[in-house]
């Protein structure tokens, strides 16, 4: 099935918003799925200046076979407070990285950053339920990922960032909201943590240092990433070379993907 | 090139609008010639219910990469009057085919119904300038073909309509936008003309009668249709039968998909 030679009056529409456009891979992530899956929908990209962002939004209310968008850069935030309603992580976290519309054409808005990293975990066996995680870095994409691992009910969560008052913000936003666990504030040392998880950008470039020290690393730590390119970062290379398990940054995303598709409704 | 998977974040998206949606058959027609053609662009179904248009365009003017629409059921009149600019065709009709957006979203519309109808006239080496016809029927087609044939400068052109005041309104309508054509109303019957159009929808169904006497017919005639299915009416048997040429209605869609690709821009 050649999914747009497929395109007729009852194929259900989904966006993917972003400014600038040019860039965004969801389109070339959930066409390929809506074609193996035998699923008459079409993603295409959507791209609205965030001064026009109202007018859009209700211009796809108004478009009764528009399913819903993934949401990505600038608009996360803004889109959030346009929302009819917004899930519990995207409360959390601030910022909706999907909305859909529903029959009532409501705009419901997630976010699914965190839910993907955990459920990427879990898929490769995994289990953060019960674990003490280190993890680096309190900016967007920790802040949903701090919440998630909370959610998921990890047995420790202790954040470390550069600038000690994020992390002192984000450790009391995930305290207040699971009061039940133990969140701190640390320095970049997983001593006594099962777990570490680098949310930080450090690695994406091949000229980064390591985010942490890397005789800290240890052979039974669990190292994870959330970059995806490289797929191999140097704290990751640092990490095989004790011993250590790694979890790579492709899991959050590919995890995320079917549970964005689910919320929106196009994955049966 | 399987479109659909190849659809990211550079690819111009086009719409069919309409309600309902089901049934609408402009992406069928425009992805796989965009497929053929090496075009990056798709067209999808845009439902949006008629009290809801005005929310509808302001959206679509706010998405950028959005570069137009077909227009179809129940919006050619509502969506000219929200158009920023319409062309001649479209403001003589009264009613748009095809709407685009340009590089200030301004919305600019127009109707390609009849001059659709003299380009696939043309295709198949049958020019209607100079000549004379008699038109049957005075609805939203007859009324496009009308000015079509016009504009194309034919040496005249009787109207005729079952209603006759509908034949008189069109006819001094046309008189007025072309002053230089003489336009009348007249008898359903040839006599004295070199082409027949029947614009009016008898011929569509099995049980129908013909839109005017047979005996009238001669083999001298060219006989023209805009019903697609069947291809071949009664009429059009008919006039086979006396030995005259036919023009079957298919050409008019046909050759109105390759103005309306030119005016949205997506045919280069």
């Amino acid at each position: 099935m050649a999914a747009t030679l497929d395109v007729t009056g009852r194929t259900r529409v989904y966006g993917c918003i972003a400014d600038p456009i040019d860039h965004v891979r969801a389109p070339m992530v959930f066409n390929p799925l809506f074609e193996d899956r035998g699923i008459d929908a079409v993603m295409v990209p959507v791209h609205v200046a965030p001064d026009r962002l109202g007018e859009a939004v209700a211009g796809l209310k108004a478009q009764l076979n528009f399913g819903g968008m993934a949401v990505t850069v600038p608009h996360k935030l803004c889109l959030m407070e346009l929302c009819d309603e917004v899930g519990r992580q995207g409360q959390l976290v601030g910022a909706v990285n999907a909305v859909k519309f529903d029959s009532r054409r409501r705009m419901i808005g997630d976010n699914f950053d965190g839910a993907g990293f955990v459920a990427g975990m879990r898929a490769e066996g995994y289990e953060v339920g019960g674990r003490s995680v280190l993890q680096l870095g309190a900016g967007g994409a920790g802040r949903a990922i701090a919440f998630a691992l909370a959610d998921a009910g990890v047995s420790r969560l202790v954040i470390h960032n550069r600038t000690r008052e994020k992390a002192e913000e984000l450790a009391s936003a995930v305290l207040t909201a699971y009061p039940e666990v133990p969140v701190s504030v640390g320095d970049a040392d997983p001593d006594g943590c099962d777990i570490l998880v680098n949310t930080t950008s450090i690695g994406l470039h091949s000229e980064d240092p390591l985010p942490l020290d890397g005789s800290l690393l240890r052979a039974d730590l669990l190292v994870a990433e959330i970059i995806m390119i490289p797929e191999r970062t140097k704290l990751l290379e640092a990490a095989i070379e004790k011993g250590a398990k790694v979890h790579y940054g492709r899991h959050m995303l590919d995890h995320q993907i079917e549970l964005i598709g689910e919320f929106l409704g196009c994955f049966p």
